[in-house]
């Protein structure tokens, strides 16, 4: 049986080589994984031409820019970076941080418009 | 300057009539919105073909159902019901509850692959 349920907290797992992206289901339609920073690690500032994303942030206080945006967030905060505008998240302070983050439509797995 | 922060604690709102679905973001590929549920309301079960869902619990204990699968959730645990596969989420405690919500594509702003 497919496994539909998830406790982002366990999900959670760091590295001290960089940033981990640890997916908890993907599609076509969209991806939605757990961000897990150390301290000091970053995703750095970057644009999608055609995909949303969110960042809603579970533990920690990542700062994350959206457009001209900067700001240090907390658990229960979301961000959401619509297609076509800058974001990034760097995680400043001295404790881990972790987010929920989904992307629409996923950037690689996603048919292009005119379905090539 | 656009909005692009948000505070779910703060967003929530509730009716004693039905269940609140505040909206954060929408576009064509996806929505984003806070659920906000007191005791005894739901979002009774359905199933979208082309769409996947996402519910984070923010606060509470909601009871959700992803195909056969019924668990009661509490902050922090992530639901995911693909395309095709029935769900659902009802309020059974006797607190407020709220889950964040995705769903890519947008039902009712996308256009249909075969672009009509």
């Amino acid at each position: 049986m497919p496994e539909h349920f998830y406790d982002t907290a366990t999900s959670a797992h760091f590295s001290h080589e960089k940033m981990q992206k640890v997916n908890l289901f993907e599609s076509p339609r969209m991806f939605c994984d757990v961000y897990c920073l150390k301290a000091g690690q970053a995703q750095h500032d970057h644009t999608h031409d055609g995909n949303d994303k969110v960042y809603h942030v579970l533990s920690g206080t990542p700062t994350v820019r959206i457009g001209e945006q900067t700001r240090v967030m907390c658990a229960g905060q979301t961000a959401i970076a619509p297609a076509g505008v800058i974001h990034g998240v760097r995680n400043d302070s001295t404790d881990n941080a972790t987010l929920l983050v989904f992307m629409a439509p996923h950037p690689r797995l996603a048919v292009p418009p005119n379905g090539r």
